[in-house]
């Protein structure tokens, strides 16, 4: 890659404890740019050893680096000696928490939707749309170097990254996208068994706007240090199904041009990383899958594509309404968070925004 | 109602065993105006008792009147002495059996795929467009006296009876409806454990391109003997997820005119069935039921309503694409498949186009 | 049933918006002696309508005479105008309660584990041990005309119904029995999506306790006052599965003789409920029914036998290891608990132990 | 391991296109020892590219290096020019097809029940019971150099393993166990989702006899080239659960003399492999692994412990009525099937008692 590795970053989790936060330690236990540094969670956790505060739901054990670790606070001092900040907090602490961080000096990269419309702030798919990043540096002026970074919400982010190639190549103009979405996405506290056995939740709190606001932000352009939103329409229906892992999305749309599925389909083939993306640590190869089965992607056999951070593509066919239809899969706890966060970390440390321990 | 019940109906259902000859079985117990005179099935069945031939899965046990009747063939002499026939077969069975009863001078009342499109075939939900019962007397003419009427896809009732009120108030243009279809809509030998678990799949054979094309005809007109389809564009994603019963159908649509949702709830509301469709025996007095929580309808919660002859609709919104979106539940094996299709039966028999026993 | 019904009895429902008090409210719309006067429950509903208080998970709607009663607390003030308190409180809150309840001069039935272990008081299934129902005249003289009587835990029910007739007959000496229950046992604040989905969880706080416990109770003998538990050594195993409601329980037995598949099937078909038992409102003509299939009983096609009130078993074969071994399910919030817990109740009218309204 | 890994093994898969066929072509991929030679399968996919014949349901792709392969016949001419043959064919085609590849000289390492209970034919877990490999030789002898060795029943395995360090130091005498079996169990054919929806099916067929049986032999004595079975009494209940992967077993259980369970989790942990099982490919360093949480194991959570070749065990208690009661976890596709047999095939080939190409 071309990068002396002679230091390493170390890094702060907030929210460890939770279902994103696991699926951070999971992913960095060796990561080759990044040491857990610091795991932060809510008072409840605080002190407690790291394997006895968090209720482990992941295949194996808790990384034996990390479970010893006693959990810390959220605040600067909790967080003195990282040399970046994850976040995984929920969305009412991380309103209050990651500003105080970045006017610590800290880099936050986060995977709340807290800051995620903020005009100033980053809202970030490596491979999609990394030149958002370039208004870090008004933030690390404004604060003392500190910046916040966002993620996606998990739902956005997939299908953001299924969207892209078409988008780049037609220009999308008006979306209609049904989700189906995993119960992984609601954290440790989601659905009830009770309330999902034998049923479909056709409601996420949050989540229509979300998915709606997000996805012109995303395809937006950076312009007087802040992002113009694209006058993409999005509608969106959200639903919460009993499947654990993998939000499926129906998605309608109308591009500036009519194109036929075969096109369309060599199109998202065809699509790869910017250069400097492509080489990070939790890249893989072609982000974006298409599958030529007439029942595919399906979340049980699609989620892992790419160790869960490809997006799985199929059924590109004409849209009699809209022109264009298609569904995609991807692993909401890994690319739509965890794996999408990590990226976009890997990815400020590549271009030198973040400092390195010791530097 | 006004009528003398001194006659009653006898009744033959072919596919008796199957999931929707079961729901038909079920129904009919203690029905008012039909007897269950003949139980026909496949050759696999033929001459064993209903109880020993059918796989009964529904609750409880088979009705003890049909529990020891012997199944016959589907063919004319089968039948020979009803009054009617409820068909549940297969839609390749039901291409070769449903015109030789006809032919017979057979009234077949069908939930198969196999005649819907037919130009001169009623496509009928009795409370949306019963007009296209006048295609019967046509039929009668042309086949000794005997005809075929429909009833449409299971993820089709549910959503025509749901835009009813909105088309005849505001005309419908445009619709992208994405499903999530329960498992009994496949019947006996539906989907594997092995696929639904912790899993949704997107596809279902041949069911997009029907619910595209049936709703086009169900609100067609009757012009010259045939129905002209409805100019309404329909693009259908559909999904088979772990329910047992219950479609759900996440619908935007495009009116005629801008209609805000306090008054599309209003409308759906107000919708009340044609006079002599309210008073048959398989009616429910308010066909569709608006919800207000912000979080139903839900398939577990509301395909029971009406007990399951009711479409169950909420989260009634505004789309930013096409202007209207709503959620609708409807009970696929009952409003969807053997209820509605007794429905039909019933407002023949109501309207004198089935001859009754003795008569 | 030769009683005059001039007069009905006022019941309170404590716990009354928990998962067993909305059963209790369904199964006392149009219930023939009892009306439900109060429905109360903790401070966090008090003053609130039920219909909003209750987070209704049940099919259908909150019965109309219900839906706008005021939520009360559980003092005795609250209850004050009860002739009986049907009681669907957790544990904790039972065990400070329920005394007060009784002391203040009310019969309280109690669906509760807080004081089924008590010596003198009744721990009822009415098919199977109505006899210790003679505890009552003890408590009415020690607590001013109050009592306490209590339903066994809903896998005690089913498995201690099913095993009565053996018992009866041939005597009951070890028993080991695993239990595969569904989330509704747990009440609403049951188990997780995420816990359930694809897994089975071997562990129940407290439930193989009960279960090993309550079934010498049950069996037991009343003397001087006090029931003397039955010998029997029970082992219980005890597991939740991703089921919405039936508990099904498999069960190797030693019993006093050896005795052959055959006449054990014999003897539990011959089973039926002491005289002023079967005549009770919520009692079904055969509580035990056994199914002849090799793959019955199962909880989705068995849980609703007679209205959800009657044990289906099957299986009934030698075991190699205790000489015989079968497969029972039951409803565990029906039989297992309201229905369970209201049955008691209608025995204790039809006995006269609880006063009437007027009287 | 000291062996010169000079020579490879050339293998040929016997119902290569099933689930266990699937799971032996994933697990073979990159195999130190073992290249699979020939795919073999039913006529109906005989000719075709294995990744057309095969309903791949494994996460990833087909290994390429499979994908491509034609699909043969089971015979033994199309099994020629392979060293060993592994069989996860289905019972009723095993038992033709297994004895004339013997007789063709080759052998055979079947996951099938055919040849399972006969006298002659070893039925091997190798950390368990590898002297019952000493039968190969007779079999050499009788068959021109082919021989049978085959797997235990999937469910029979994790508990004969589990079961193992406590039957050798304190002597199994009487057993109660009932299993929650997974549906991958039932391999491509298996339960409908209808059947395990919001269901348990307390009955698989034949399942409950292999267990009874297994175990006996598996504990065996290898004498006057049989194996005497143990004196062992088993009853076993068995179900399907709606989980994928994992068996969970709830077994109780007498031994030789009373043990604590504090002692019975120290032998279990004690445990290892023989030494040459130890050094094998496919074996993993604690091959039992018992868990300290009161809600272990669970299926989800420990399947995959030792990348799916340990069984997991806890929950150690005392049992009223036998003595000690325990909870198991095993993957029953992996550790009971595919991972299993290739176990023992690599065990044979350790012990040089199949030959290797070229030898």
């Amino acid at each position: 890659m071309g990068r002396t590795l002679v230091k390493r970053y170390r890094v702060g989790i907030l929210g460890a404890t939770g279902l994103v936060g696991q699926r951070l330690i999971e992913r960095l236990r060796d990561h080759p740019w990044f040491d857990v540094q610091v795991v932060a969670a809510s008072s409840r956790s605080v002190g407690r050893a790291y394997s006895d505060a968090a209720q482990w739901c992941l295949d194996g054990e808790v990384p034996p680096g990390v479970a010893g670790m006693r959990v810390r606070g959220c605040g600067p001092a909790d967080l003195a000696g990282c040399d970046l900040v994850l976040s995984a907090l929920d969305s009412a602490t991380a309103r209050e928490i990651e500003p105080r961080l970045r006017e610590a000096g800290l880099p936050v990269i986060s995977n709340s939707s807290a800051h995620r419309m903020m005009a100033g702030v980053p809202l970030v798919i490596p491979e999609v749309n990394p030149a958002q990043l370039d208004l870090v540096r008004a933030q690390r002026e404004r604060h003392g170097g500190g910046f916040i970074v966002t993620n996606p919400n998990c739902s956005a982010i997939g299908l953001a990254l299924g969207l892209a190639p078409l988008h780049r190549s037609y220009g999308l103009k008006r979306i209609v996208v049904t989700t189906m979405q995993a119960i992984s996405g609601a954290g440790l506290d989601g659905p009830r068994a009770l309330d999902l056995l034998d049923n479909v939740v056709p409601y996420i709190a949050g989540e229509e706007e979300k998915l709606e606001q997000e996805l012109a932000k995303i395809f937006g352009e950076v312009e007087d240090g802040v992002v113009r939103p694209s006058p993409l329409e999005v509608s969106a229906h959200c639903h919460r199904v009993g499947v654990r892992d993998g939000h499926l999305e129906a998605v309608s749309m109308e591009l500036g041009r009519s194109v036929e599925p075969e096109e369309a389909v060599e199109t998202l083939r065809g699509f790869t990383a910017p250069g400097d993306v492509g080489n990070l640590p939790s890249s893989v190869p072609r982000p974006i899958r298409v599958r030529d089965e007439i029942d595919r992607p399906q979340p049980r056999l699609d989620r892992n594509a790419g160790e869960g951070m490809a997006v799985v593509i199929g059924r590109v066919r004409r849209c009699p309404v809209l022109g264009l239809k298609m569904e995609v899969v991807s692993h909401n706890a890994i690319r739509g968070a965890a794996g999408g966060t990590l990226l976009v970390a890997e990815l400020l440390a590549e271009r030198g925004l973040v400092g390195r321990s010791g530097a």
